[in-house]
């Protein structure tokens, strides 16, 4: 990979010190496909910032256009406001636990999980035609397609929110998968060891109270 | 409430200004059972410090007792280390998706969503009985009933391992429930409006390759 710089770039992020796990690196992954795999599945990250030189993590939605992503809020956020001067550093992280790792001792008991960790600078969205591809992308990441068939947004609404951008530089990936690593000599203890996974799914989708009448459930939820 | 100050401090936390959000404030809660509730539904918190001036996320396990939560990790970890001397400013964060909101309008679009901030210093526990107690309580937190039925940690292991604890007294939950709430000049568009539940639950066990014959599934698996 070496050899052809470009194209390493273009498959992974570069590790840096923040990004390079003191423990379990074996776990550590800067490949970009992954990460967006990851990111894309998710609904809700973890949002961490400094606040009075303390840390804040609160969980908010986000969205993804190609390598940068989008978190908004009120006008009003102190976070986001403090993002609309020199930059707000955040690091946000997006986890998914997969399965429930069993094993002999309960040193080893873990969970199979997926999670990206970015870190960087966010800045606040102004360009206006950049702010609604921001918008779009966190509805679409809800329910891809869901920003073509809702009403836009409008000038009240759009001046009332702000819009943060993260792009995805310092990235990194960590992956555990697969059964128990038990010690060889708690092999044979009478012990279940396994893993149990965990499902996710979506529900019936239940209509608004106030739904008006005649309206179908759209294509893209039913596909569900 | 005011009146019976011992209630209402055994009912609820008490909010500071950390706690009280700026915005959704009627979403906010200080219920003790609501947050224990919370806390105990899920597996993974998310951990926010500061290193180095800036704020770091990780997703990592944890347990609770009573009004202490904690969380371990490997002697040789950065931010356990730190936990051993003075203490480290934390934020854990604790957050279920239930369900996706859509609304007529991009603007109302959410997800219904349990979540838990923990604000605090941790501190390293060094106290051995208190260190198999925490350690136990992670186990269990996995899987109820699991750290009885696996072999408990070795003084190896033990000595490997950083439990650090954070009391619960800087505490809220935030809950959204329900349907989409749009404006009512929107009420009448074409739009599909209302809920898509996320479903989780659990899949068959999967035994470990090398699991010895005849280890039946343990009953708090099979319950499942």
């Amino acid at each position: 990979m070496q050899d052809r710089p470009e194209e390493a770039q273009a498959a992974v992020y570069a590790p840096t010190d923040r990004t390079v796990p003191t423990r379990s690196a074996d776990r550590a992954s800067y490949d970009r496909e992954l990460v967006h795999a990851i990111l894309d599945e998710g609904y809700v990250c973890h949002l961490g910032f400094v606040r009075d030189g303390a840390p804040v993590v609160l969980p908010t939605l986000y969205g993804r256009v190609g390598e940068r992503l989008y978190v908004h809020g009120s006008t009003g956020s102190r976070p986001l406001r403090t993002a609309g001067g020199s930059g707000l550093p955040v690091c946000l992280t997006v986890t998914h636990v997969d399965g429930l790792v069993l094993a002999r001792s309960a040193f080893h008991h873990s969970v199979n999980y997926r999670s990206v960790v970015v870190h960087g600078v966010a800045h606040q969205v102004t360009d206006p035609e950049e702010r609604r591809l921001a918008l779009d992308a966190l509805v679409d990441h809800v329910v891809p397609g869901r920003a073509a068939d809702s009403r836009p947004a409008d000038r009240k609404e759009l001046a009332a929110t702000a819009v943060i951008r993260l792009d995805l530089e310092e990235v990194s990936a960590k992956v555990r998968t697969g059964g128990a690593n038990d010690d060889p000599a708690d092999l044979s203890l009478p012990y279940w060891a396994g893993v149990v996974p965990l499902r996710k799914g979506y529900g019936t989708p239940v209509p608004n109270a106030d739904l008006a009448p005649g309206i179908p459930l759209p294509d893209y939820l039913a596909a569900r």
